[in-house]
């Protein structure tokens, strides 16, 4: 129990460092019947692999999947899932100069004060290279939901000054666009902005967007396990997010309550809201509509212009970051975000089946 | 498991309705020897009550804490800490009305469809009132987080559009204005605003701040206990709460990694850094430096106002909420956001007591 | 999480010191819908009083249940139910001498070393007390099982030499003797045989059997919650327990395969087993037949005669106990052993809700 | 969290069905620092290892561990640590016949209900085979443990009808004789025993002690944590153990209390007991002295004389079941033993770091 498991239901356990042999997680807690192969987890790793476009590094990670455990007849059996990505183009030697020192807006210092020491090549187990079981476990969860016509999408809403025009909104663009926006137009922009960071030494952040549909009212727990409390946790355990929001997020602090409330209405005999300002959360419960959220991302840390640092003998230095890094994180983080949603939503339901007498009945009724 | 506990090893369990008999918490998890006297607790209660201020609910509640175990001679035993407040001023004949129809804004509806029916009387579960639990908890964590030079301190940064001058910052004022701002005339033009809001017949949102000094580097676990991961699912899970950021939060997005990144230095002997945008958490772990919160809040969702909705029924309606109610949710979610980042930062000095093999042979050297 | 809470999905906290204001019990996952009154705890409360018989104790302990949460109009509404019971019998006065030193076969000295002092007044959380909570958590339990057809019961199966001759089984006995022997001379002969031991200052151990009708087939994870290891966990950590057998037990450990297998049969349409060695848990997954256990007690450690032990100078000292106490623990354990399987199961059938994606089709289906 | 993790901060994760591609675990929670090498492992992975003896079946196993994660430098880094063995001597086609009927006395029957189907193939996750991760991460517990002088070791005690001399002990015999008996002569009489049971077709059962030595006083939490519950609940959950007893065990229940206390003398200026009928535990709580266990292993079902039972068309039939199967499961189920208390009790080490004040202190004070 030191922070690599998730969920509790569906949990998940990750496991792996950027250089060691492989990294990888188990899922246990996955309801047995659910149609499983190894392709429906490679599609969503190779969303995160680098190395696809000229704004992500060049290094080339294959990132192949193999499921160890748990699949019998292409079909989860209840018992736990295990899943592994070989590491092998992990260039070591690279990263020897860091041994030494702690760059700027990483977990190199931290990690050493914890832990007296740490794996220092490519940043360890805090290397985005770790969202890797994540995203693995995710597909498994979003396949799940699939099952209950329950639909995860998150994308890039904006690139340093460069956001998105929701009028123009393209979900084949998603995948298709080297940044994962939505918008084309926007995407062409965002990537001239980036090509600019680079020249200049320097990186950008920028927000991601999550959207998840036909959500049934009735997931989330009161108090500690809120949707949104998980949801937040979940989002916010992703490397270089800083803020979350849910629905309107930051503007209802701002809003008057007459302008905030959603009210209700009967839509063709369904309970149905005018608007969705709360997100599809009331209460922590999820109340039918859909579920909305935004991250925010920060830029990526490791930049080439030189920077000021102290040294593991307490001298204060200066560095200059070498290497292979993305300009930004966000397009390689939007599948994480995908996953991490789809996580929360899958354990949610789950938890949810023991809520009532009446759920119960129908399973047990002999 | 139904979501009413949190934490990891300093663990509380919340309990309670607004209108049962009595709402309370058990802290399972506390060190042994900690001092705490019943008047530790109730100051933070008393700075949750309503009926103290003209922009709160005239209503009266005493809210005396009874500790019923696991103090022995006005120190922790290391045995539960369970404590209750009784329920005394509650008017159950309000809220006959509401039995029948789903309040906008509120968790009427989701409760409803999870459970099957629900305790309407004042909201139930998902009351204000839920929160007694979590303060009378968070005056045991922050006092033992005292005992290791660890402060947590929480304000209101708005009211609507009205914000706190930094300049003026005083934290007397934080307790001695009805607004928790720590700006006297912050405060009186923020009271002004919320008498014309309450006036028509409307209510207003906000922005808390949090800050919290003395921890030292190490606390907090990588991937999904991350310090700030933990803080933000303890915040998100207050009631009105619909964005969380940590350190330049939102604004890390639209920044260059040049302008992101802090620098680290030598101060004195010590690792420091030039600049705090991470907000004292890098990778999910504390690095020393003073750690930065930042809570929105929506509107109070209970206006006066005539609002649409529907009833058990499946019929549109028009209602008028009647009662009494906060025209600002902010100022009393002070000590809430105070009470769960103590509780979160205690859980994780307790967590960290076991994460390298030399702090335990501090402890278990023979 | 200092070991005051039980069960995954239906979990408890308990709470409270023999001699302090009160203890006590939240349970918290109990799905919504239950019927549940306070007469409904209160039988179960009673059947561990003591000061009914000339075997137990003479203290006078009403025991009164209050619930404080979690129950509107007679039903669980699915949030946390809080119950708890005044301590109103204590004489402190009499436990003031044992504050010194550590009572052989008691929990005096390991709690000293542990949280580096106790609440020594009645054995403060090692008082059989502490069984209060466990008790009224199990009462709900029960009453989940039975509407799903599960009954649990536990009697005493022999008090020293004496044992029940299972030939003249007879339920009702169980509540009716003050033994919990479900044989009316067995107890006759118990009770002759403990006034024996009372007269020499002595105590006496036993056995406590339990079996469980009517769980489906299904219930229980592979590996480490398996049904029989959770109920191991569950009655082991009743104090005086020192031994738990499932099915066959110690005597499966003598005997070939072939004495020990169940062979299946086709009964009415159903599967079924021959004979039910394993005690109706196969791969730690309840096979559809009657579960079985046995929980071996050790003799009451508070005795009148002298003993040797330390006292917390560090001196050798001979002491003699005083104070009121019964001479054998077993009869009030019985409804404690009943409780604790109770809740075991509970938390099983709860759990296997979401074991396969047709259970919760069932559910969601739309 | 369905079933597969054992542990509070010290937490394991296992994974892996009999003839799947591997089995595993994850350790997360291990403190960084501990010196670690494969070869720590192997070597207690060779102990459950098959195709060693004529006793065993001739399944040629090499179970060679990988470490994937969370080493650094021959010294464990805090991260979680990934172990796997690869599958490489399963003949799948021996199971084919399996598929289609449920074995007496094996989970066939209860994991088709509870999952809808299940991987036959040579039991899958019920197999023995899944202690492979439990071994593996025991032996990191062991190691663990080691460094604060604690020692497990656990033996074979009993098969069928003959038991070990304890005057004849030998410590080195346990990894020497194929039955895992410390006493030359008892194994040679075992041997001969397990020969004739292999020519009537039939299998035996048998009893293994385990004795933990040089645990400090305080490990264990009281109530439901009880140092005791845990070990019941880890040794229970191992495949074929029907029944656990502590110290005394079921002998306290026939016991006086004269008989059953231990007194406390002051032993060399430490508090000592004149007997150990406690096993080591007082109140859930270890007391300094040995602990003290006995697990009772039923036989191998898996038996080749002809046995009843149905298939999965709900007919009556009669088997004979093939393959390679131990006669007896007690001696390679010795190390698992070994490993589920070593796990055991390094949980509690770490949990009992933060149990009172003065620990913390020791850790943080600056």
């Amino acid at each position: 129990m030191a922070g690599s498991s998730f969920g509790n239901i569906f949990q998940i356990t990750t496991w792996g460092e950027s250089h060691g042999a492989a990294l990888g997680v188990v899922i246990d807690g996955c309801p047995a019947g659910l149609p499983l192969t190894p392709n429906d987890i490679q599609l969503y790793l190779d969303r995160r692999k680098p190395g696809q476009t000229r704004i992500s590094t060049p290094r080339k990670e294959s990132d192949a999947v193999e499921i160890l455990s748990g699949i019998f007849e292409d079909r989860t059996t209840g018992t736990p899932i295990s899943m592994l990505v070989r590491n092998t183009s992990q260039h070591s030697a690279d990263y020897s100069e860091i041994a030494n020192y702690y760059r700027p807006g990483h977990a190199d210092y931290t990690f050493d004060v914890k832990y007296g020491f740490r794996d220092y090549r490519g940043g360890g187990r805090s290397s985005g290279r770790e969202t890797i079981g994540r995203v693995a476990a995710g597909a498994v969860a979003a396949k799940l939901l699939l099952e209950f016509g329950i639909n995860v999408t998150a994308y890039t809403e904006s690139i340093g000054p460069i956001h998105i025009n929701m009028d123009k909104f393209d979900q084949n663009d998603i995948l298709s666009t080297p940044t994962c926006m939505p918008d084309r137009d926007a995407s062409i922009q965002a990537e001239s902005f980036l090509a600019d960071c680079m020249r200049s030494y320097d990186s950008a952040g920028g927000v991601i967007e999550c959207t998840i549909d036909g959500v049934p009212a009735g997931l989330g727990d009161p108090v500690f396990e809120k949707l949104d409390a998980n949801l937040s946790k979940a989002i916010m355990s992703i490397g270089a997010v800083k803020s979350i929001e849910i629905g309107a997020g930051t503007k209802a602090a701002s809003r008057h309550g007459s302008e905030n409330n959603d009210f209700f209405y009967m839509d063709d005999g369904k309970v149905a809201k005018r608007t969705n300002h709360a997100g599809g959360i009331l209460g922590g419960i999820s109340d039918g509509s859909r579920i909305f959220l935004r991250a925010y991302v920060k830029p990526t840390p490791s930049i080439f212009s030189p920077q000021e640092t102290v040294n593991k003998q307490g001298e204060n230095i200066e560095i200059s970051i070498k290497g292979r890094h993305d300009p930004v994180i966000v397009p390689r983080a939007v599948v994480v975000v995908e996953a991490m949603a789809a996580l929360t939503v899958a354990d949610a339901l789950l938890m949810n089946a023991s809520a009532k007498l009446t759920n119960l009945k129908k399973i047990y009724d002999r």
